[in-house]
């Protein structure tokens, strides 16, 4: 069904229902496009998670890379904890409010509101970590890019910022090529990695004859403690394979039916997919002799011969260089890994361009944000929520120099704070429903979900207290802090609306009519505008009715009034005189005044206006009455009325208009608002 | 008289005609006072004009400063013919528009466009000039802002600007105190030093010792035509001692009865004094041995011993060495007149501050501006222009990093060409005031004062011919640009408002009342706004009254209905479906659908609004509101009717409104319209 013009309304007045109905289905997503359109930001984090942990034991020596397979197998249990709890969630909330709604209707609005302020935080970090990922992989296969990252960064986002501001037309090919294609690509590196190890070929990458210095505080063989602290550091980082994992719990409305079922298989699979991924590239990148230090530390590799590697030395991506290493003698499969590598990544990021005003939607309905994010036809609202995110974390990219290492310490602590508030929501949400559930098998269900979820937690639980101790005063402080103010903001909102509605609530003596009313029409000049006007004022019939115009130069003043009564208007014309050439403030005192001698009565306010189209006229015009409706609002007693006279170039921006409400704004495919037919059946309309 | 707040202007519209005459006469200026507030441009100019004398006579060595004298007694003679020209204006348009009224009556349309843009081109460069030549004084006053003059420079021109955005109580002593100081700061400084001449005991200028290397262009005996073209060259920069004379004439309404002739002897006054001062400075310089080059070439000043100075020399201005020299044994008086002199630079910068929107709101009551321009309420509109006005001239202040002697190119030019334009308009007006005229005496005077005339303009035509000559390739090309775009997007506009007007112009058909009144209450929630705007409607007595509600959640649609049948206000209730939660289109589109209906009625919206005061308040509501009516209004045959509800903070927003009303905008006192008992009584009010 195409998205709905000015013109078609009528029919949809009347055929409502219908249309309702026939909308449902049909913009629905297949798992196989379901699975790309919200994987990528999971799947992407392939591209630097197993990275972070080699930087982290590196700091031990290359010896504590003897850990690196097990922190594989750790991450990827938490993976499969947290999968197996999503799926839960999927089935018991299938409206795709998401962590978000779990928290808040399971633990209440303080919950849900520290989940929403976790989101909003992981979205501008997401994009952060991603392009900063994305313009290291850039800077591989684009070799004058290398140390340059921090502006390749800065200009990706500000072109997915335009692209979303623009409105791209997202279709499930958009999202399938590129997903496919990294899945391909990885699992396809790392097979012929694992046949070569199979056949004793396996090569070495590019850095297995360096040696690592270990870090001054991990030199010498080391106490207990400060081994596990480095195994948690490393697992830790490695967790930022977890984030996106969460995605398809807001996007079970954009499934096919059976939705939740579709959308737990997806889930399943998501993660099957990832965990593979992810240990297959840890333990290859073991196998065949990785170094790899912070890059901000790169003086810490030596060369055989004991001279450290210097600045000049490119520290290729992990991947980039198990592909380069497995494909030596086929140079274009090396390219071909790093450039879907790095648009997955980019495609990740763009991902929460499109969750972000989702999310604001949704906090807009329950009122902890501006109502008008809540509406989508608010380009405005989208657009600065876009232009937000956008800036945000440009600011993050250029203050942490695009260095993916630092900006993943402020990033796993948010995605973990709403991971532990949805599964203890979620146990209470099986709690709940087994104290009136009565049937056994039922019971059953319930009770081994809230298992799985309990088991989520425990896990999740851990991993936070990790993080928070591992990552707090290395950056993690600052996605506290940023939480906490997201936090207040959105309380602060919260509160307002609430005041205002109770201030508003209805009681019988607003039934009241008022006793008369009292009509003035404004006169400036004696054009259609102010004829049509008083045609209009006198159609409405009030008790009173007199054109008032504000007499500023005499001259003027003496030609208006001969007019007005040569053309016998049968209107009383009302001369407010204006000493300092001003125009509202007469107007706005004489309707006080009319309201003042009759407190029972209404004053109706006539503004002849006439409108135009181009975006330059709009300055030429109307700035007056603007001001006048503006103070006039704040005038009680009154009403104002605008009387609008069409000038042709209005019809541009009726038609500017249009086309607007014909674009596509981020977000829409993943709640399943954009359809195949409707890009197909605009470009038929042009 | 103060100005009128809301409270005060029933008593306004009562007694209108009384407090209009009683307003004049009361804020208007003496002459001692006038004189100090129009003429600190034309003055400051003293402070720079002879250093370009002798910075373009240095190009042919010190020898050529035998000429300086007689280049003063150039300038002056045209700056007398040029206020002899303007008391004559003076006279003959006594209503303050100046040259841009002189040109466009007589010369018509396209003349006194050309002469608005010199003017909107000259303001800037007035900023940027004076503001430059500032940063020099402040720079030898205070020796660590040396060789940071542009830097110093954009930030006075902000002060300036968030001053007058702020809104400076402008009052006679503002302009009086530092007018008058520089006046007897320079000609103290001047006659003390003559005193001494006169004594036989004048001592030389720092840079009396020092030699002038010739430009390599000038070097050796001169050409004929390379001496007159360099005496051209030093004639033309000494005409920016012409800049600002003009004042006077577009502040005739300022002025005490009988205003010309009180305009006119100030005009005389100020002509006298600035002659004076040139000239005094410019001999006093020459007998005290100054050699003074274009800073940016200080390589061609050497020491006696043949080196040069290089760059940790400091090029005092003119002024600051002969007061460093003459009151050698007493440096207070030094930096007296340095302070006074970067004082009346400020202050001759803040006189395009107010200038300009006085120009703006002269252009757009003839139609060539933003008609917000013109009225005084719009602070909106008076603000760009101030921004608009410094940030142009930081732009020329940093790109020609604050070099008086290169703005000065680009200066002139503008000036000129409205003295022409404007000469030219007055010999037309005698012209043509002659041919009507009978009495012998005032004949008699009226041909005296074209002569008049007719030399003022044969000198500023040789004038403007010599500049654009000498100075075109030098920077006034860029001037000439700038005045070509200003004029062409004044045609723009102008066009655009007849073609507006000619489509507005009524006929007798615009007087045809509509035939029925469709009203329809949007209705979004059940609470007092809504009620009342219910209320409102039904007093309205329209033939039809609906509800309306766009139904997007089936269960916010069921509960709403309830409600509305419980309150029983007898307004039937109709649903809106709207399957893509758009609120605005359904409305359009149903307004829409009832006038094709019937298409001699209108149909009457009513908008029920809440008003909320705190800035942050406006972003949480109304934007539906403002959406919807936008769109309406392109909505042919509907009428929008809103109907307000003034929440408690919304007093907040009433009192700033009335506070900003309060304050004084840039010009006020230029064109009468601050007087001093209204900061008084605003401050007992407070």
């Amino acid at each position: 069904m195409p998205l709905v013009g000015v013109g078609d309304v009528s029919k949809r007045i009347l055929l409502g229902r219908k249309l309702r109905s026939a909308q449902l289905g049909e913009t629905l997503l297949p798992k196989k496009i379901a699975l790309p359109v919200f994987a990528s930001d999971a799947l992407s984090s392939v591209a630097y998670a197993p990275d972070e942990v080699f930087i982290m034991l590196s700091l031990a020596g290359f010896s504590a890379y003897v850990w690196s397979w097990k922190i594989a197998i750790a991450v990827a249990l938490v993976m499969a904890a947290v999968i197996a709890s999503y799926r839960q969630t999927v089935h018991a909330y299938p409206s795709g409010g998401g962590d978000y709604e779990v928290a808040t209707v399971n633990l209440g609005r303080t919950a849900g509101t520290t989940v929403a302020s976790a989101l909003l935080v992981d979205y501008v970090l997401t994009v952060a970590v991603s392009i900063s990922a994305a313009a290291q992989y850039a800077g591989a296969a684009i070799p004058v890019l290398h140390n340059h990252e921090a502006t390749v960064g800065a200009v990706m986002v500000v072109v997915l910022m335009a692209m979303n501001l623009r409105g791209i037309r997202e279709s499930g090919t958009f999202f399938a090529v590129p997903t496919y294609a990294f899945m391909a690509a990885v699992i396809g590196t790392c097979l012929y990695g694992f046949l070569q190890l199979a056949g004793g070929t396996l090569p070495d990458v590019e850095s297995a004859n360096l040696t690592i210095v270990p870090d001054e505080n991990y030199e010498g063989s080391l106490t207990t403690f400060a081994l596990l602290f480095l195994l948690a550091r490393a697992f830790s980082s490695g967790c930022a394979a977890l984030t996106g994992v969460e995605a398809i719990s807001n996007g079970v409305p954009a499934f096919r039916r059976p939705k939740s079922r579709n959308a737990a298989t997806t889930l399943l699979l998501l993660g099957s997919i990832a965990i593979t991924m992810m240990v297959s590239v840890i333990v290859l990148a073991k196998q065949m002799g990785l170094k790899y230090v912070d890059p901000s530390e790169q003086d810490r590799l030596l060369y055989p011969d004991g001279t450290p590697v210097g600045d000049g030395y490119e520290q290729n991506a992990v991947i980039a260089q198990i592909a380069k290493a497995v494909f030596s003698d086929f140079s274009p499969g090396f390219y071909a890994v790093v450039i879907v590598t790095g648009l997955i990544l980019v495609l990740a990021a763009n991902t929460a361009f499109n969750g972000f005003p989702v999310l604001g939607s949704i906090l807009a309905k329950d009122g902890f944000a501006p109502r008008a994010l809540g509406s989508r036809g608010d380009r405005l609202a989208y657009s600065n929520g876009i232009v937000f995110l956008a800036v945000m974390a440009i600011v993050l990219i250029v203050a942490f120099n695009a260095e993916t290492t630092r900006l993943i310490q402020l990033y796993i602590v948010g995605v973990f704070v709403s991971f532990n508030l949805s599964q203890a929501g979620m146990i209470r949400h099986w709690t709940r429903k087994l104290t009136t559930e009565r049937d056994p098998a039922t019971r059953r269900r319930m009770q081994r979900s809230r298992v799985i979820n309990a088991i989520g937690l425990s896990f999740t639980a851990v991993v936070l207290v990790v993080v928070l101790i591992t990552k707090f005063l290395a950056g993690a402080w600052i996605t506290l802090l940023a939480m906490a103010f997201f936090f207040a903001v959105m309380r602060r909102i919260k509160g307002h609306y609430d005041d205002v509605s109770d201030e508003l609530a209805a009681d019988e003596g607003d039934k009241v009519l008022p006793t008369r009313v009292h009509a003035i029409v404004l006169v400036g000049k004696i054009h259609k505008p102010t004829l049509r006007a008083v045609a209009f004022a006198k159609a409405s019939r009030p008790n009173v009715l007199e054109a008032v115009y504000v007499a500023v130069d005499p001259d003027d003043t003496t030609a208006l009034v001969e007019a007005w009564e040569r053309r016998n208007l049968g209107v009383p014309l009302k001369l407010l005189h204006s000493p300092y050439r001003e125009l509202v403030n007469p107007i706005v005192a004489y309707a006080s005044e009319i309201r003042r001698a009759n407190p029972r009565g209404v004053v109706a306010v006539y503004i002849p206006e006439y409108v135009v189209g181009r975006w330059w006229e709009q300055f030429l015009h109307n700035q007056t009455a603007l001001r006048l409706k503006g103070r006039l609002l704040f005038t009680p007693g009154v009403m104002v009325i605008s009387v609008p006279y069409q000038l042709r170039s209005s019809q541009l921006a009726v038609d500017r208009s249009q086309r607007g409400a014909q674009r596509v704004r981020p977000g829409d495919l993943r709640r399943g608002q954009v359809d195949e037919r409707k890009s197909r059946r605009g470009q038929v309309n042009r």
